[in-house]
């Protein structure tokens, strides 16, 4: 194995990150060193390569980027039991401490010491990551290392649409980015009687349509709320997910609902949203849940189970592959708003 | 309209069934009169049929019995408002108190003085019947009278494989009569997995593979235990549902169960079986779900959806039609152990 | 019995209402005329009174206002079954339509087409009133008028701090109004380990300290945030019950919640507030159940039983006692707002 | 620290147990070496003792036996990150693998694989005990080491009681052995309205009333199911735990369950009980839990809390403290059916 390797490094604290070369990171006592086969680019990847104000306060460069991956296990480290050299794995971004009542209750995944991969810790846009043996999902030997590396972002659409049944409801899905078309797939798998996909970006609802959306909303075309009263015969959605981040789609959200209906949050809003809580959660009795991440590992039996038994199917979501050197070329694509999701191939 | 009709009639207290010309009921408070369009032969039906021990001690000669149905509502009784003339219903079989315990929160299903269409009140095998509004559903007018007629099976099915969510998880089906075959299908469509019909009837079999079971197991054949395990790597069912009513199925299912996995009975055992709660209970943490009926309404809403979304597709349980004349005929059919739903059409 | 009755009545348009005479109701199909024994002041009687802006959109003059309420039944309507002449009732006060999506699915408390008593039909400050059947909810007969008449909004509490189980848990309640102080007897007498109430009034402070705080945070005094996570060893609350409709409090309850906490809202704030959704409800994977009125009749039955069996004491939250020709004093006192519930005699 | 120590070991394949002088265990990875400062004598150690069936098949003499306890750490192994010497830790007794569906799932105490102190691996009847860190529960330094000691059966009952809420819900507990005195005060203390304690032997039932139970019922002099319909005016219970591990009981419990209730199993049937399924399970539409240890560390945080807050009381339970030169006696004792825990003081 050589000592240097390929990455992409963000050096410095100003916009953009450069591909250059950084040591093989020395495998460690409890991680596993993994050869990277696939990568995928997150939008949290582009606000670190932007610098933008929540990066500025979080990433203390330099620090390789990256954290959604897929690859082989090429060493690993003392007390590392459920993991073998030449394994094929999937990787867990949340590193959680084990030791707070989070992670002794079964939510290692909002641990309240969390460490990211990419954020806080080195990531996996590079030839080769150290990864810590408990972020190490174990996939078959088969998978297309493309479905490796789109586990993690899978998982939290999976995570989102089933924190409650959808057997034969109208589920919502507000934003089609990759984290929207999988929460179509995952609806349309699981029973959900209508799939509503809301998005401003053409190509994108063309795409939830492809991942089994029945209805398609574009609010710049159409009132949202109206439009999925219409569609559900004035009863609104059983259940809505937010994923856009924008504050007029959890709005629209919420306002959609039917009473006693289920929220899922997962967007990301960029400054706090004014809310019509009276209206739109307490006279509705919406029960929402605030969504992060995937659940360690419940979420991750589930999502390899969905995949394996070919009840959802994501290849239609992806929208291209990128050699680690092109990478500043996926980024201007990703900027570009592009639908689907960017992999990086070290 | 005709001051009388043809009807399925229990008589007297000995094994058998008449077609015998009855009075058509009048219309009275709170209920409403319905020209049947199609209805359905429930096991029930058999029981009362031979007259076994169960019937014997439940029902009163003379009775006009079945209970599965699809009608047209040719009279509206005083007070009723929900249900006009004209509707197309399908029938909940199970009519509560409204003033016990159980009704008063939402689970009158199990009301505790409920009576049954059929077996407590004059049923629908007949060209009309009386029907109490709260057990009128309401479909839409082109819904075919077959699937109408067979919504209340389907909803024990819907009710017992949905008791928990079954997204990306192996379930296991035990029995493969009408309510058994139409599980496989909730399950299958609402993301499960792998769905494993267990049945000793091959032909039931081959209908189960039609509904959508991934995997089948003949009692007869194989060790069912130990081919669950293998299918499942060793890991066990994550939801049992057992609709056969034998001990060795019941048994079978709780030993092939994963620890903390959930099981659904709504299988009527003919008497007290033996049960390993310490090994196949306690030790393994199962969750245990008695299943009878549908809640009402959310089953029916569930249930309605899941057709009309085409989730699921019902005619590959239906086994044949036949006029009220030919009831004879099917009831040896049926006694047969014919695979699949019969349906008598007045 | 007499043909007039006193009652209170928002007359006009304006702020205020007027103790008047007007007719008894004449008994109807489905409703029970009853005396009532004694009756509590709302916070929407205020509203109502103050002619605010909800309650000129909402409220069409002249109407008897008032809802909470207890009473004897002294004559009851056509179709009437569950209650008797004589029977001591506490009443429901939503209406529902028992025809939508929500009152066939056990939510008639959210109904879609709700009336409110007091609000869209005649209310219950008065010496008799007309109560829809649905609503009367028996009680023993030597029920304490005064516990009757605040089973209404002790249910809220109920309901808001049982939407899930408290046990051994650490639960805040924002606002010591009475359901608050209600709130905080339900939690301690269901097993949580600590109940930290916060509210800005010292009397309320003191009130909730009677009826089982174990940790009072006055918010102008103190850092409600820091003090909680003080008392929690840096923990959060397991629990937060927001009843204050402070847009402050909501925000503090939010920011004081460990990560996968529950939040119960029932408060009702005046604007749409402003909520730091991403850091206090995404990343900490809050579930947050919106609250209005009472589950029927799941909360009535676990709110009769808990004072039954004496696990909660509601008599330290009631603030005085008035005569119905004492209204407008008694609005005086609860404009000052004193802590505790007022109740009006008839 | 000396090199030998007391320890109560099962020396052969033969009934009885003795008090001999073995090695003090050398801590080793992962592990701490605790000081004993009080034991608990569990019904399992009965069987042990006696070297019934269970026993024959599970144990490899010699063994250390004993596994409830509370100690002091005093020593700590390679890899130790979370206890430290000085310490005061009770024992989880279950020792998951961490590598399974169960315990990469949350449900570590039913791990496929799981180990169990004093009987798969050496338990606590010593001076000193090697403790897998994962087994280690840090509690306060000031916890009474008695208290310590019964925390792990005290969660059994928190564990049992508390899977379902019981707010408000008439609770019956069947079997008043420690874990049955336990459920008791769990149930009182989280607000159940009633709680129904059924026992054959009177001391028991007396310690069950001082605990906090509402109604005693000996089936011996009462037909059990009869008199909670009566407690109950007819409704029968929300809420069965069995703890007895008798058949009748466990038939008992399930027939007095009221239609839709929840049934928590804890106790050990000798051999497979014959249930009545279909009227007592499948017609109610029962919940039913097995019940096993304690949640990882769900139940850990509960249990702690309710002691801590003072809502529930152990002493009542305890029956009696002896030193370890004692234990012959304190079998002795233990074997006469007596109410209450013994403890063991090395």
């Amino acid at each position: 194995m050589a000592s240097n390797m390929k990455a992409v490094v963000k050096a410095s604290a100003v916009p953009g990150a450069d591909i250059t070369s950084v040591e093989v990171p020395a495998v460690k006592s409890g991680h596993v060193l993994v050869r990277v086969r696939a990568a995928a680019i997150c939008g949290t990847d582009l606000h670190i390569y932007d610098w933008n104000e929540w990066a500025q306060h979080r990433i203390s460069p330099p620090m390789v980027i990256g954290h959604e991956f897929c690859g082989e296990v090429v060493e690993i480290g003392e007390g590392v039991t459920q993991v073998r050299r030449g394994d094929l794995i999937a990787g867990e971004t949340h590193v959680p401490c084990g030791e707070c009542y989070q992670c002794k209750t079964g939510l290692q995944h909002v641990c309240r010491n969390m460490k990211i991969l990419g954020v806080d810790v080195p990531g996996v846009f590079s030839e080769y990551a150290l990864i810590p043996e408990v972020c190490a999902w174990k996939i078959r030997p088969d998978t297309d290392p493309i479905v490796g590396a789109v586990l993690e972002p899978f998982g939290v659409a999976v995570h989102a649409v089933l924190s409650e049944d959808v057997a034969g409801k109208v589920v919502g899905v507000f934003g089609c980015g990759p984290i929207g078309l999988f929460a179509v797939s995952v609806a349309r798998a699981c029973g959900a009687s209508k799939v509503i996909a809301c998005e401003v970006i053409p190509e994108r609802l063309q795409m939830a349509h492809a991942m089994g959306a029945t209805h398609l909303v574009n609010p710049q075309e159409d009132d949202v709320v109206e439009h999925i009263l219409d569609i559900t015969h004035g009863n609104g959605l059983d259940v809505g997910v937010e994923l856009s981040g924008a504050s007029s789609a959890l709005n629209q959200t919420l306002a959609a609902m039917t009473r006693g209906g289920r929220v899922s949050i997962a967007g990301l809003q960029p400054k706090p949203p004014e809310i019509d809580i009276v209206n739109n959660v307490v006279y509705k009795e919406l029960r929402i849940y605030g969504i992060t991440g995937r659940v360690m590992f419940g979420t991750w039996y589930k999502a390899s189970a969905l995949i394996e038994s070919g009840a959802v199917e994501l290849y239609h979501a992806i929208a291209g592959e990128y050699s680690l050197s092109e990478f500043q070329k996926a980024m201007t694509i990703a900027h570009s708003g592009v639908a689907g999701k960017l992999i990086l191939v070290p």
